[in-house]
């Protein structure tokens, strides 16, 4: 695909068809307020463009029946999600739809030449499976602040290597196409709000509690970045002041991902394991070697209350810290997801408990907190839905 | 004023005209990317309407000298910034120049009605001082959350007798004007804005710490204000877990206001003074009968301990809240705005410290904090800002 809508009302077009589906002239007519005769010379010009093709009659309205138009569906795009730990890739028609997706075990840490190594090959693969024969478009999540413009993350705290490191160009070289990158959560935010439980929420939090925690934020249905692209960084909120606090990774102490997240529940059930807490983590801990999210997870699951707890203080604390978000940012809705929403209801209640206690009426009066509806896709579709912005904008 | 612009066009030049004071149509043109013709016609149009005047001619530019335009010098804004203790009135131009101005004491719980009769009053002096012959717009800010499509209160804290009171449409009958009504910390904000220090900044935060404590978020050039119109009432974030969590009027413990703002701060000089913590408080105390934030201010200037120690602490408190919402909103400026400011330097090192200590250098590296420059009228310059934008909006 080389071409880009020509103006507003394409890029307008493009957009609902890729949000609606496949439609009838004489619909989009309605939702453009555009005349007949300019709708239809829009229509025409998109068409040959290729970006849309006609898709048989569309159903009577009463006298000529209209033609059904949709975008091409031969149109593809490539979403890469990086996480600290893992790497999830998709390829989606142009309505955003799963077509393939593979996920892999991969260390950020590697650096972004291995990582993006890792990630072609597992594009090829798809390609190879006849998702897709080429890449229209791709759009590529980093777990860490990236300066948006440009598609070059910036001092990411968890990613030695990649600081300044250009993913925009190399992979649009690599790739052959166009892309942009974001930080991962804020893509799972525009995946969320594109097909998940976010739709239509104008003004939403997305909290994604993985190895790290971070949010993606959405403000008059606009994903906001902030001045230099690290707005949502809410890992390293401090939840207990002065000398007491727990060491965190950044170098401070009192963080929130010294106390929750990924890699500090792992620590805690680990020293949980190894000082008699609990016999379930002990167990688990000597058949692996190391524990997880997961096995907390699976072990309060079987009633060990020690990982019960576990998950309760964690559910306190990122509870805390999302309450004061609540009443600075009095969102419509306020989404849970990321690797261990495992925990589920525990730590949902635990937040849920925190921000309805804390926070003012007025901003928890029409509240919902959910987990995400999307899982671990939710990233990759937002990437599609990311990359598909930019190409159905005005050239 | 009857007219509203009848297309963007005209707003954008209306607004040009507002914020850059008299221009050339050559000029003017080069701003709008108009057609020569195109913008002839629509400034023939508002010259119509009575909104805008010819002005004489311009200074050449090389070939036929161009005439200069100007908004009507009759044109009249009212501003009028309610607080928790007393009330700004003020008159200004079409360009948001304050041609009067008065501040009267007054406390916003002796309700609606007798707070807009004062205002009201004031609005009948200045009016009788020559400042206006009648009004064009009304902006208005109460020191609470606003419903603001409806510009009425909802559910303030600190004002009885407000909840639901419909200011707009009581407003706009008696002053025969149209008028709007936001929170009094996001009218600092667009009063910041507009005039003073955040010109230009397109994200940011303006903390008010006046009676209460309150945060005006601009995100993207424009003023956030949350699904329910609650967004940045951080005065009750959490600073102190648990039951040792100081109570706070709103019935939780523990929250910011608890421990400052001008209300915490005149309880805890008191406190001070009463226990012989410091001379030059009590003898203060013994002379007015009460304590406020400016005899803290002014104790503090003159070398008392105990005075500069409440400063800090409140620096410390209000910094702890503040780093959090750097990290979280990535502002490109912090603005320490409201009646305490007095405290000045003291409080504002203190907020520095805590929030470049704390939030991450990528955050914090270009971030600026500090004080406001328009003092007691950046609300009425931001109220007379809100109703130009309402009325310089096509209708």
């Amino acid at each position: 695909m080389t071409a880009r809508p020509a103006n507003p009302h394409q890029a307008r077009l493009l957009r609902l068809l890729r949000d609606g589906g496949p439609n009838s002239r004489a619909q989009l007519g309605d939702q453009v307020e555009l005349s007949r005769s300019k709708l239809a010379v829009e229509i025409d010009r998109l068409l040959e463009t290729g970006l849309v093709v006609a898709d048989g009659l569309a159903a009577s309205r009463g006298g000529r029946r209209s033609h059904n138009i949709r975008l091409a569906p031969g149109l593809r795009f490539l979403g890469i999600d990086i996480g600290a730990t893992s790497v999830d890739v998709a390829v989606t028609n142009a309505e955003l739809e799963i077509l393939g997706h593979l996920n892999q075990p991969m260390d950020v840490r590697e650096g972004p030449v291995a990582v993006f190594e890792q990630a072609l090959t597992m594009a090829a693969k798809l390609r190879a499976t006849g998702a897709a024969e080429g890449f229209d478009g791709a759009g590529v999540g980093v777990p860490g602040p990236v300066r948006f413009p440009e598609g070059v993350p910036v001092a990411p705290p968890i990613m030695p290597g990649w600081d300044g490191f250009p993913v925009r160009e190399v992979l649009s070289q690599e790739l052959g196409c166009p892309v942009m990158v974001d930080n991962d959560v804020n893509l799972m935010a525009l995946g969320e709000r594109h097909a998940g439980v976010a739709r239509s929420v104008q003004d939403l939090l997305c909290v994604k509690i993985g190895t790290g925690i971070g949010c993606g934020i959405v403000a008059g249905g606009e994903v906001y970045r902030g001045a230099t692209g690290s707005a949502g960084d809410i890992g390293h909120i401090q939840v207990e002041h002065g000398s007491q606090g727990r060491q965190c990774a950044c170098g401070n102490r009192g963080c929130l991902e010294a106390y929750f997240g990924g890699a500090a529940l792992a620590r805690d059930a680990e020293e949980a394991a190894r000082e008699g807490r609990s016999p379930e983590l002990a167990s688990r801990l000597e058949t692996a070697g190391r524990l997880t999210a997961a096995d907390v997870a699976a072990a309060a699951a079987a009633g060990d209350t020690a990982s019960l707890g576990l998950i309760r203080d964690g559910g306190d604390r990122i509870g805390q810290v999302v309450a004061g978000l609540v009443s600075f940012f009095n969102p419509g809705l306020v989404v849970i997801g990321g690797g261990v929403t495992g925990l589920g209801h525990t730590l949902l209640a635990g937040i849920r408990t925190q921000v309805y206690r804390q926070s003012l009426p007025l901003a928890t009066g029409n509240l919902p907190i959910v987990l995400g509806e999307l899982g671990p896709v939710a990233g990759v579709i937002g990437a599609a839905r990311l990359i598909s912005d930019h190409l159905f904008s005005p050239a």
